[in-house]
């Protein structure tokens, strides 16, 4: 592929990846428009229920889209939704060419943009920069062929791996830099989840604390709905729903908690527990397609081996603990090293004085 | 200064980087004879006892020195030792100018040198590339100027901190690629140290195996002399020695291990185990000027704790144990997070599959 519709699908990718977090239950695409070499539209998808990005792009290149080539990172749709279907109107438009970065990845319409694109007799080359565009919506396609969102696991802890003191104390483990970090993260994804350990020892906001920022859901997993009424969680100022995901069906302790403005949540027992499965799919039920999982390190641990995680994010600050303290997953660890669960994709770099090393756990 | 003096001189820690591990107890030197731009001798200091870099250098270029330009990596010596100073013989070869990037750290003779040659005349730029040199030497620096060794800590462990699982699993953390790091670093150091904890739980051989590698001194730390009689260490064939370093003065115990070609090296005593400071001031007297600790968990806390770790080289492997496991150090950490050892100067590659996270402890 030349460099020239490299480029041209690379700007694709920064128009999409301006939507990434505000899109759901949609995914983050990017459309670039070029006519003889020149760009004449550029889109983005800004939420749903608005114009896709092919519609703003087609808009801002009006009548120069006719014999133009057409970027974009994910197949255009060919249904009725909110919107009109965008291959009819990239059709309409009369354009010669489509590059695809990568086809739809909902098994029920994948394939059918592209489909009607050819039979109008437009060219369509499909794969062009398709791992960068899958890069930008995993958490959409997980979400989209298996229901349940796309877990990641963020958690800052020490080089001998410790993410509070024995104490308990850790404030703080990672700079400035970092820590603005996962605020931006948090407004990234769809939900935030911790276990109400963390709610009773650190009593957090949950919220994404950057100008602009949008807050996430919130999530408690709490399984015997021993939250303290107390809870800053009860008093925020939020746009953001805060959910409480239990298994205990006891009447009066749920409503006392809905008596707050929180919602109760009751999913499957497992083991005394809530099934931390069955809280994903009823989080993807209502369009949560991505889930901050912060800790405690017991919900963590759980997560972790429950083979739920999707991606971990840990933040590494170059200091020692130098003995006991809390580490990131509490319960039973591998018994054989060679048995230790591995990161792929490992990806790593500096943030401020931290480490942020980033990967996806294989079995 | 100019760009083509700090080539020469990046090209004399060049030379001087080839003597690294190998010159104990001098520093490892370069020296670079430049006459008309056109470097006309080269040289390193290979081992004590044989000639200094300057020599080296000044035999290549003979007559050729006279009016040249020297780069030496370290202030040349002015004392008449093993070999006759260096000084001397560059005012002998009449070069007319000398570029030394450190004074000589040994308070006793630092100056003399640069002192001699300006004497004579010679013009002499003390400081071009002064840290890299010092970085060179950091363990002669901290010998020379304390007399105990320089410590470098190196542990490889998971990403969430296991050095081992919790059933005492360690084969193996890393990849390939760090565990022959480790053994090209066993070769540059003068000793590898371990508690006798490891000995029974690994049975190491504490040995450099790579191609050409020189076996460290080997130092095992056994306050009670409870070193299982049957260790590999005791049947080994290197040209390296092995020392018991304990507090127990008890005559039968010590006269088993040195019937068995042991050292025991008796050593003061501080709440029933070996002082370590003591431990490092009698290795650093027999010219040990690095060690490489490579722990247990409970040696290194201890070394951590007491602020005698001059260097953390921490092998990073990207995976996780996902519960408990064995830590890095082992003993009582720091209460709080504000508290937590930091590491400064950190420096981080990648090394094969694993990360190795490199950096200077600080109270």
């Amino acid at each position: 592929m030349s460099a020239h519709h490299l480029k041209m699908m690379r700007l694709a990718l920064t128009e999409a990846r301006k939507g990434v977090g505000k899109t759901a239950p949609n995914p983050a695409v990017g459309c670039v428009i070029v006519k003889d070499g020149t760009i004449v539209g550029k889109g983005w998808h800004r939420k749903a229920g608005t114009p896709h990005a092919e519609v703003h792009a087609l808009r801002e290149a009006g009548a120069l889209a006719q014999g133009a080539d057409a970027y974009v990172t994910l197949e255009p749709c060919s249904h009725f939704g909110k919107t009109p279907p965008c291959a009819k109107a990239l059709i309409e438009a009369r354009v010669a060419r489509v590059f695809v970065a990568m086809v739809d990845p909902n098994p029920l319409v994948s394939g059918r943009g592209i489909g009607m694109l050819r039979e109008a007799g437009i060219e369509v080359e499909v794969g062009l920069l398709g791992d960068e565009s899958r890069e930008l919506n995993r958490p959409f396609i997980k979400w989209i062929q298996s229901r349940r969102p796309f877990v990641v696991l963020k958690s800052a802890l020490t080089l001998d791996g410790m993410s509070a003191t024995a104490s308990g104390d850790s404030k703080w483990v990672t700079g400035d830099a970092a820590r603005r970090e996962v605020h931006r993260l948090r407004g990234r994804l769809d939900a935030i989840m911790v276990g109400v350990g963390t709610v009773i020892k650190d009593d957090p906001l949950l919220t994404c604390r950057v100008p602009g920022g949008k807050d996430p859901l919130r999530v408690v997993v709490d399984s015997t709905l021993r939250i303290p009424r107390h809870a800053a969680l009860f008093s925020l100022k939020s746009q953001a729903q805060t959910v409480i995901a239990t298994c205990c069906t006891d009447p009066a302790r749920i409503d006392a908690l809905t008596a707050h403005g929180v919602e109760v949540l009751v999913c499957k027992e497992r083991e005394g527990r809530v099934d931390l499965d069955d809280l994903l799919v009823k989080l993807g039920e209502r369009g949560v397609q991505s889930v901050l999982l912060e800790g405690g390190s017991h919900l963590a641990g759980a997560f972790l081996r429950e083979g739920l995680i999707d991606h971990c994010m840990l933040f590494l600050a170059p200091k020692l603990v130098g003995g006991a303290g809390m580490g990131l997953f509490a319960g039973e660890g591998v018994r054989l090293m060679a048995d230790a669960i591995r990161l792929e994709d490992v990806k790593v770099k500096r943030i401020g004085v931290d480490l942020l090393v980033e990967g996806t756990p294989r079995g």
